[in-house]
């Protein structure tokens, strides 16, 4: 007998019917003998809905007050699940995220998770109940309930099965599992039956939208296994572990695109000490998440060109913070380009395995596809190139690594 | 400087822009310099909208999975309201009914206030907050939220205003107050300044449904100031308070028909030893209310008719118990008739002044009106008459009592 942590998006009971295919899944584990704490999201389109209502009375509503809000929407769902197990014979009791003992810091809307105390949900796994758990909630040391912020339910599942020692945490998705590329964009992308921690925090935040990084690196740090599977098939999934030594034998794990991004240029930033350091500080303190960044010294030291790559839906802002840093810099002096996206092959094998960038490059180079930037890591290989090619340079890059074998 | 509990109803915050308007309200009351507490109810049809929600995965839900579900709705009440009070740049804070520290029985659905600990709620208004409360729940002692039952957010407001030591605690309605009689029944019906606890009780429990009778009663038990006003109108509403002596100079205080009755009677009931008490028994234990009883003993002392008055809706399964009960009594020999009213007068002045039945039973006949059934009090008297004659005896009895001086 297992202890299994289920977690189940808010599409997968985004309805009553959808709820009730939740309840008949759970069951199924339940059924083969063993032990099941879910965690489930808000359904459907909930949280935005109540975000809708929020702005009607108050354009900008106070972050507490969107957080008292804003986990009714788990707390309707975990009822539901649990009405739903009944119906089908199953003892099951729901729980919100405080009940559940879930301690965070008192930050709202993005609180992080501090603790576990799972009294209650221990006790009640002993009576013989599944336990249904309010994700993306906690409380904190006010007594008020903390939202915890994008990815914030799979957190819940992650730190549970941590502090219940559990056997595994399974994120239920509408995906089978991590594929070698996303197989709108490539027929032959192949389910990966495991995939490492480092692997996975690679492409999650390369723009594979499967896991949050957040819970990847503390599933990885604490040693959960995690599971991607479908909520809809009934199929293994792909299992996310600590890297075995076999694993290195496969060089290139995975492709993915992230057409999402943007690219500024500043041109001859003029050579005052600190100048770029003064720019990415602004552009943090703004919340832009910069990734790549690529400077040029040209003209005798004097005066150096610096790119970098943000989220598209930060551009304007990053702009701003540009000029408002650099006002020497006429808009002239500023370019930026929306038509790139960021190409990137993963694995761990790459450690062990030289050579790989240079196949990477040719095989770009021989498919007419232009490389703008190039950004590597232990495990990873990025390049900017035009947006318009993205879809080419994963498919023939799937192919160079035969990732369909 | 003074402290008010303001209750709102689910009428009063169906929409956003009902929202925003209670919210104009309540700050209309700390603008004049005072404390204020709110209680509020879920938005319009939002505990029907969720009860429907439910009986799709469950047709028979658990009532502790039901509790956890329509918490919710008092939940995004309470939140609304307080960032709709920040838009207008007040300072405000929301709580549930476990964080405003109302304690309840563990019963779900229909759990009774056990204590009230209303620390945080103090120390936010010291910060000089408004407190916003989730009306209709409460933590029981397993650290569940558990919801009140009917009135429920009625009596979180006059508990609340009792453990706080409030000044009066004030029930915002869609009537300005209490009335002589229904307006829509009498066109010159009036609006009552005051009235006592005794003659609300008796009206609440004659068909007005103005406040429920249990709020009432405890108000009237811990000396909680109560008043009825409009959340439309900006008006003094109707006091509830206790009795003082001048109050008996009015000998009847209002006219109330009760349309929602019906009357069953058992013909020629068998001479066994407490066949009456029987009777009732079962009727209380499937938890029918009974009103008037009437006992007719005829035929020497062998048989008896007796006939008594239910709510309508409880007639199909009260016919059923009195068969179970008396099963000799073949169905031909228990009448029912739907076609009732119950009108009555109350008044505190009854105590002290004689003749008023006389008055009442001859104004009726005088305008044709049959007396069916009677029932008296201290401070009121009851009778039934034909449903069709309901209105025409509120008429005429508001006329001979000078109601609307």
């Amino acid at each position: 007998m297992a202890l299994f942590v289920q977690k189940y998006g808010g599409s997968s009971v985004a309805d009553p019917d959808c709820v009730k295919n939740v309840a008949r899944r759970v069951w199924r584990t339940r059924k083969a003998g063993h032990d099941v704490v879910v965690v489930v999201s808000a359904m459907g389109n909930a949280t935005d809905d109540l975000i809708a209502l929020a702005k009607k009375v108050n354009s900008n509503p106070d972050a507490r007050e969107m957080d008292m809000l804003l986990a009714t929407g788990e707390q309707v769902s975990v009822a539901m699940l649990s009405m739903a197990l009944h119906a089908l014979g199953v003892k099951a009791v729901s729980m919100t995220g405080p009940q559940a003992g879930i301690i965070a810091e008192p930050f709202h809307r993005k609180a992080k998770i501090l603790a576990v105390k799972p009294r209650r949900i221990v006790k009640a796994l002993k009576e013989g109940h599944i336990v249904i758990v309010a994700g993306f909630q906690g409380l904190n040391r006010y007594e008020d309930v903390v939202t915890l912020g994008r990815g914030g339910s799979d957190m819940t599942a992650v730190a549970l099965a941590w502090a219940l020692k559990a056997d595994r945490c399974q994120f239920y998705k509408d995906v089978t599992g991590v594929f070698t590329a996303d197989p709108s964009v490539v027929p032959d992308a192949r389910k990966l039956d495991e995939i490492s921690y480092d692997e996975m925090l690679e492409l999650a935040s390369l723009g594979a939208e499967v896991l949050q990084s957040r819970s990847v690196e503390f599933a990885k740090n604490h040693g959960v296994r995690m599971e991607v599977l479908s909520s809809f098939e009934n199929k293994p999934g792909t299992l996310v572990k600590e890297e075995v030594s076999d694993m290195e034998n496969i060089v290139v794990r995975g492709v993915v695109a992230d057409k999402k991004q943007a690219k500024v240029t500043i041109l001859r930033v003029p050579d005052r000490p600190g100048i770029a350091a003064g720019i990415f500080t602004a552009l943090a303190k703004a919340n832009i998440n910069v990734d790549m960044i690529v400077l040029n010294v040209s003209n005798q030291g004097q005066l150096a060109d610096i790119s970098f790559t943000i989220p598209s839906a930060d551009l304007q802002q990053a702009l701003k913070v540009v000029e408002s840093v650099v006002p020497e810099v006429a808009s002239s002096g500023v370019t930026h380009d929306q038509n790139i996206a960021k190409v990137s092959i993963v694995g761990v094998g790459m450690r062990s395995h030289s050579g790989i960038a240079a196949r990477m490059f040719s095989v770009l180079a021989a498919n007419g596809i232009d490389i703008h930037m190039i950004s590597t890591s232990e495990i990873k290989i990025s390049v900017v190139i035009s947006k318009k090619q993205a879809d080419k340079a994963v498919r023939v890059l799937h192919r160079e690594f035969k990732l369909s074998r």
